[in-house]
């Protein structure tokens, strides 16, 4: 079954549908004819806007509320058929400044869900956004599902333990659960308002806002890039297939760059901007993870997902989309 | 430095001190001179016991809190050069029952200690009780800390994030710290009152009371098994030993036995009990790993450990502790 067909009158919720690839999915889950139910908390700076479902919002039933929060969770799980469980906290810095939220909303939260899920929706599918992270930093390259789990930092960790839930009340439970280890993604939504989530929004901005792109150490570190459409349609497949059930799977770009080359292709499709090679900071050097890219075989064998739009491509898009809408998201 | 060398007049703190490991590691380490602060909850049902500092209580400081607690903790920390942190709730079966009481206690209470250690003491060095538990099925036997972490149960997932925290704060925060994945502890201190802390302490009861013994399934599963002197040597070399900071390392017994092989040695050590299969409880068979048994060399290359108590005689010891005590565990 094509997820065109198999979302057609679905009851979706997507946690964390407000942010950035949550409300991508709900634009595109729309699309679909889904029944669409978003989830925010719109905890300032984490990525939530509104503006990111302009032209769909009366179509698409908003809930503002905290995924920590047991009982609200209860009730809203109660009649959905997939769950796209997309909330969180993905600041690695404010994870080592503040572990305790971080452990609340990756950890605490996922278990809330997952609870919620298994007293009241235990027919439920849920497709968990699980991160590179929680590999820490690579002994070789690409890194496949057989690597380490070692992340560097608290957040690494605390988006591994909401990843290994979901497999055992898949595998105890049977509610139906696997998770997505996704690499780097962006496009049009991210959050662009401040350097704390991830450098690929922040050089976007710069860019536009034609001011230097600070570029770590010598540049040379690789990381793979996913336009965010095509994770869309790698959680849409997720949450389609039931093969994956149980399983935790890489979602990586085909294209392997380093952020100097990444830099410069950015500055070139913007036409403005420009980049300078600048020292570690501190903090940041001491959870880096060095080069990483994923290998996503496994993934695209059992879904057949394979990503679509191009690095150039998907930077076009993404500049187009935020030109006339800066002010949104900054 | 020998453990004997090291821990004279050495300010040592305890979480789950008045627990099956702590304690034993209390006595041993006020034998070796050191200046013992004890840290227990006393939750009814975990293992916490005042009569397993009998004959000692005089001579060690117990401060009963709960390790939850952060000023609590970023106080008694202070002045600790190190701190064998063996707090936790260690049934599966409970956490699966009651998942966030075990996150609050597995997880936010290593973060709460390990916080406490960065902003209040930076100079200690932190020894984290893990478990082989969170290996969950193994791949093949026996086990390295090269086999992928994939816990079968919540509490399995709670000590891992623990475990993995602890290697971020030595990495980043430059607490020293390590893990000791440990395999099956048995022996004198453990708590015998309910059978939901694994089965070693409830088999023991029950050849005592010289009652039925029940095996699951058909007994065939194998374990290692560590006598508690001989972890408490291990947590001693750990905390001497800054080789190991930012590892977790195996700390498993070098002889593997059936569970039905294991029970016939102990009715016959005990002269009293018997055992039957039976079937397996269906949600012990949902978390259940099979087989197990760790491979150690690295922990004991790096430290010179070895276990030294063979199973009969291990065995033989903890009956006999427990034989003119029961009254004070059951």
């Amino acid at each position: 079954m094509t997820p065109a067909d198999f979302y057609r009158g679905r009851r979706v919720m997507v946690t964390g549908g407000l942010g950035f690839i949550g409300s991508n999915l709900a634009h595109r889950l729309l699309a679909l004819g889904a029944d669409v139910l978003l989830v925010d908390s719109l905890i300032p700076d984490y990525g939530g806007n509104l503006h990111n479902i302009a032209g769909i919002e009366d179509r698409v039933r908003v809930n503002v509320a905290d995924v920590r929060q047991a009982s609200t969770m209860n009730y809203l799980v109660k009649d959905r058929d997939v769950i796209f469980n997309l909330a969180g906290q993905v600041s690695h810095i404010d994870s080592m400044r503040d572990p305790f939220t971080d452990l609340e909303i990756n950890c605490r939260s996922q278990l809330t869900i997952l609870e919620a899920c298994r007293h009241h929706n235990p027919g439920a599918k849920v497709v968990y956004a699980s991160t590179r992270q929680i590999y820490g930093k690579p002994e070789s390259l690409p890194v496949t599902e057989r690597h380490l789990v070692r992340p560097t930092d608290v957040n690494g960790i605390n988006k591994a333990a909401g990843e290994y839930y979901h497999l055992v009340y898949n595998n105890v439970f049977h509610v139906r659960a696997c998770a997505l280890r996704l690499t780097n993604i962006y496009g049009p939504r991210q959050l662009l308002r401040h350097n704390r989530q991830g450098f690929i929004g922040w050089f976007i901005r710069m860019a536009l806002e034609d001011q230097e792109i600070q570029v770590f150490g010598d540049g040379s570190q690789v990381r793979d890039f996913v336009y965010v459409d095509d994770a869309v349609e790698a959680f849409l497949l997720a949450g389609a297939t039931d093969s994956v059930n149980g399983e935790a799977l890489n979602v990586g770009g085909d294209e392997h760059i380093a952020h100097r080359d990444l830099v410069t292709l950015l500055v070139q499709a913007a036409g403005s901007g420009r980049y300078r090679l600048v020292e570690w900071p501190p903090e940041k050097k001491a959870i880096d993870i060095g080069s990483f890219y994923a290998d996503s075989s496994l993934f695209k064998t059992r879904t057949g997902w394979s990503p679509r739009v191009g690095l150039a491509e998907g930077l076009r898009r993404t500049l187009d989309y935020y030109r006339p809408r800066m002010a949104h998201y900054v």
